[in-house]
């Protein structure tokens, strides 16, 4: 059933709309930056940048369709790991798969879910799913949750690899709990995490599983060689929405060095992605596809999977009009020289 | 019979005053940017421009006068194309026409306007008229309104290059209107928009006009240079005020490429011209002429033709004072090292 | 007889103090910069610099004294010219040359000024007065004034070069009027002024008196070598304080190119300069002096003479201040990489 | 004892709780920066700058603890020097040395403190002090509190030698005075401040101590290398917080530039410090450590020494998880190409 109130509303509200209707603490949680507070200019950093419309060219079909490791989807927009999602939505991560599948895209589950991989597979068998992993000191568990996911049938695993300390200094100031009954779908509590891990971490990923590995966490050109010489069959470059590293570089700033270095597996950008414009920006500068997350989050928050359905469309449909508008039939073939600096 | 409180106000504050005067709609219709609110910086690439003034340079005859495509104009300022100008005064087109006629300028009429191209001709038949054309998807319908357009006399067409999909998100929502009782001129109901159009566009136009074209809509070399090879008399570079690409590069940021492909035809900047002294950058930067639009709906809203007239004049008053003070008695003669970039 | 508030006051807030004592239009009058509302970024430009101290140099004796034209000033700080200065207070001119003399300053007396050159001198027989001309078309009028001048013992003659056309839009609409029974002190009614003067103008000048030129107004680096042919002794770089030419370049950002073109002769700068760091930072860059006018006029509005004492006093005390912490014993030695551009 | 209340405030809320338990003159004392109310760049200069972080680096025992001159500290945060602090903590600097030492820091005394060195080192015994100069103009005066000072144990003394005129605008305005009943620990009544110190200064020092001497001040190369040939041990990049010279280049600005001059003695930075992030971009840029001084002092104000070990803690914690997050195991391994320019 639509919510009547949902459908008249922009996308691009959702977020206001989520900080009437959740409870502050939660609300906090997905908005929150670096436990610094100084938060990071991932989205600074698209507004940066300027599109060079081509005019006169047949976009009378604008294609967004693209594939990410092989996998289909309807545009170059991911769903970004965040786990918890019970704290949003009764449904939680079934509502996002739901979601997802409605609109066509991925959604990379995280380890710390409230939802099972084998349930939403179950529920979502047309979907395409990776997984994403901690930083966990105990590689028998790793290994557990690998095999299960393997079994669920997901497509790839994504370790987290930049977050060696796992520092959040928010989380407890703004009081942000689990609601009562909602448990960890992956454990029953929490492997310790591993203070740190070193590239041996993906030569072992490597050798426990068959699925391609995608680390999450590459911010230069020499980290994504030797990712990709580990064995990595993509990248996404992020700093964790900014909330870890205070003054990290800005991930679309950091996207064409980590290209550089990434020999030709697909790079996907994570941090900052708020429109389809956005998107087109990522794609112009080498980005495969997108990871977006808040978003999404907050289409779940106000109306379960018809929300989080109802962000990704929109992303889709403003990616096709500014595609059209530059002159660009086919999401493929977006030119390296579409963007500019912006002046001053 | 002159309005006695509109002669006290300086046209600069016409836009301030509107919002007092039109209905909120309305006065939301013009002021607004990109759907996407992200907002254009068409403006903002001027005040990032500075001026080098030369002295003691014989200036007590200053002359601001200039052709566009041979037609004589009082100064380098062209009234952009706007429909549905029913909506601002009773008069509609044809108070701006006789503002534009007044001041010695050059009306672009738009096909969705609410008063007929042969009306305006015929009520101001020393105005050069050029004739603004949508993407409609019925080419009878266009060679007929074409037809029309040079039966009334009009000097070129000005075909819209860089609205393949015709995307305003704002205007659904800001509730604008037309007057009870206004129609559209040039046809009964819309035809339909071409989702897109290609090169063959111009040719086709070429084809069934020999009326010079003037594509609306041109920001790279790359286009400047295949519009002309398609016929173009002259190429005005637009990104549509604004309203479409919430990413676009600024029009003045985007004009020395164009320029640069235009094989030296004319080139007419559209975008963020506020002031006498942005005309003189403009032209500084390569530009036959700017179009104005927002400055002059203002005058049309507040005092018709003679409310568009003080606007234009204004235009015209301070280009030649600044002209002026930089030691430029031509109007044709602005030097492109006039112009630098604002340090910092 | 000291004003006992006045001493207690520090001159860089005689300003805001001036706002409260001064009826509006005259406050509005010194106030306000273009006529466009643009304003200018003057003060600005000096923001976007940085200085580089050099330590343990011996600055137990800084010297502010320089020359300009070899006339001796206590600092590199000169008065500019503005005229109608009965506006501000009763002893208009007189007070501010009182002053001038007290700090060991140069006044540049306007020719609109409410007291006459005679008056002046005679007032401060050991002050270096420079006399400075509007554009009137009456050339034997101009002859008459320049024959005063000379008689009065002034030391150059400042003929603005930058003032074609006189526009100033602000004043009419600030309501400001000179009090009743001032009168200009050098003619009865205005000369009218020429539209525009030619370099034929300075040759002009040179023939009728033997008095050093200084043109004021020069902004690019060919107009200042063009002035040293036509018999220049100095240039003033100036954009009228920004209330002429709404998009001018700063004049500090034109001082390098002016310079370059000067064949030696003393370049001074006017506009913006607020503080002994800025003239320091326009002595780096190339200036002999600096002049400054509203904060004197600030001064001279609270506490006549004393006033305007108190603010050259301040300028020569934080110039000492800002020379002895950057490492700079005499003011004569002031390096050009003293100055950077600050970061980002 | 623990307040109870000040455990429950993170370190970087001190200045906030400060201002609402000071007393507005001492507050005000701490906070204000340059007497003409320009401030300094300096704690922009770090937020000009970027992190680029490395992943997959064994971070699993990140290691601070670092040398200065070979005194061990747990982390490369020094306290600067400051005076008076008795106006702060009854404690005064036996609170700061309290803190020192159980955070594994060094403090550098001021010789205008209001606890005289030898207590300190009394209290403090394992504690490394640096003893700071004055630019006193009796020179037997300064042979005595040095010789004190080494009788005390210090490990290295600082002159300052950027105020040759110790220009403080600000704190006769503000109101600061000393609590009644404290005292000058190093001299009865102020020795007379010399106007001015040259070079000679140094060689003077070097001829009557043998300990190491740490200029403090030094803002470029020449000066660096004159320092270093007049026998200086380290060097101290400095504008006195701001306080001084109102145009000032931001210390980390001119970090490279001392450095490429210091013929490789270490190079500490002073200002705009607030967190480990900051810490981190300094030690990128060359810096062997970095000086902290009103963020220990709002410590201080709050909760003695208690409050100071809180406040280096927090750095040292800050500074320990970047590390982490950038992967880099040890503070002595940072490498250059960890800092980029902030884009735009």
């Amino acid at each position: 059933m639509t919510d009547p109130l949902i459908s008249r509303l922009d996308p691009r509200s959702f977020g206001e709309v989520a900080r009437l209707v959740l409870d502050t603490p939660t609300y906090e949680w997905i908005r929150s930056g670096s436990g610094s507070d100084f938060g990071s200019d991932n989205e600074a950093a698209f507004a940066r940048r300027r599109l060079r419309p081509s005019v006169l060219v047949d976009v009378s079909s604008v294609t967004t369709a693209t594939t990410v490791l092989g996998a289909a989807l309807a545009a170059p927009v991911i769903i970004g790991p965040v786990g918890l999602q019970r704290a949003l939505h009764p449904d939680a991560e079934l509502a996002t798969a739901a979601g997802a599948a409605q609109a066509g895209s991925l959604m990379i589950v995280a380890v710390n879910a409230t939802t099972s991989i084998e349930d939403i597979a179950a529920a979502q068998p047309d979907l395409p799913l990776w997984f994403q992993l901690y930083n966990w000191d105990d590689r028998d568990a790793l290994a557990g949750v690998i095999a299960r996911a393997e079994a669920a049938g997901v497509k790839a695993i994504v370790p987290l690899v930049n977050t060696p300390i796992g520092v959040n200094h928010t989380s407890p100031k703004i009081g942000f709990r689990l609601p009562a009954g909602a448990r960890f779908a992956h454990f029953e509590t929490s492997p310790g995490l591993i203070a740190s891990n070193t590239w041996e971490y993906l030569t072992w990923l490597r050798s426990v599983t068959s699925l391609p590995i995608v680390p999450k966490g590459i911010m230069t050109a020499d980290d994504a060689t030797r990712a990709v010489d580990a064995g990595a069959s993509g990248i996404i470059v992020s700093n964790h929405g900014g909330r870890q590293l205070a003054r990290s570089i800005a991930t679309l700033d950091a996207l064409d060095d980590v290209i550089s270095g990434a020999r030709g597996v697909e790079v996907y950008l994570d941090g900052g992605v708020r429109s389809g414009g956005d998107v087109l920006i990522a794609l112009a500068l080498g980005a495969r596809a997108v990871l977006v997350a808040r978003p999404v989050l907050w289409g779940v928050a106000l109306a379960g999977g018809e929300g989080a359905a109802r962000v990704l469309d929109a992303f889709r449909e403003e990616l096709a009009e500014d595609l059209g508008m530059c002159g660009i039939a086919d999401v493929a073939r977006v030119p390296r020289d579409l963007v500019v600096a912006a002046a001053g």
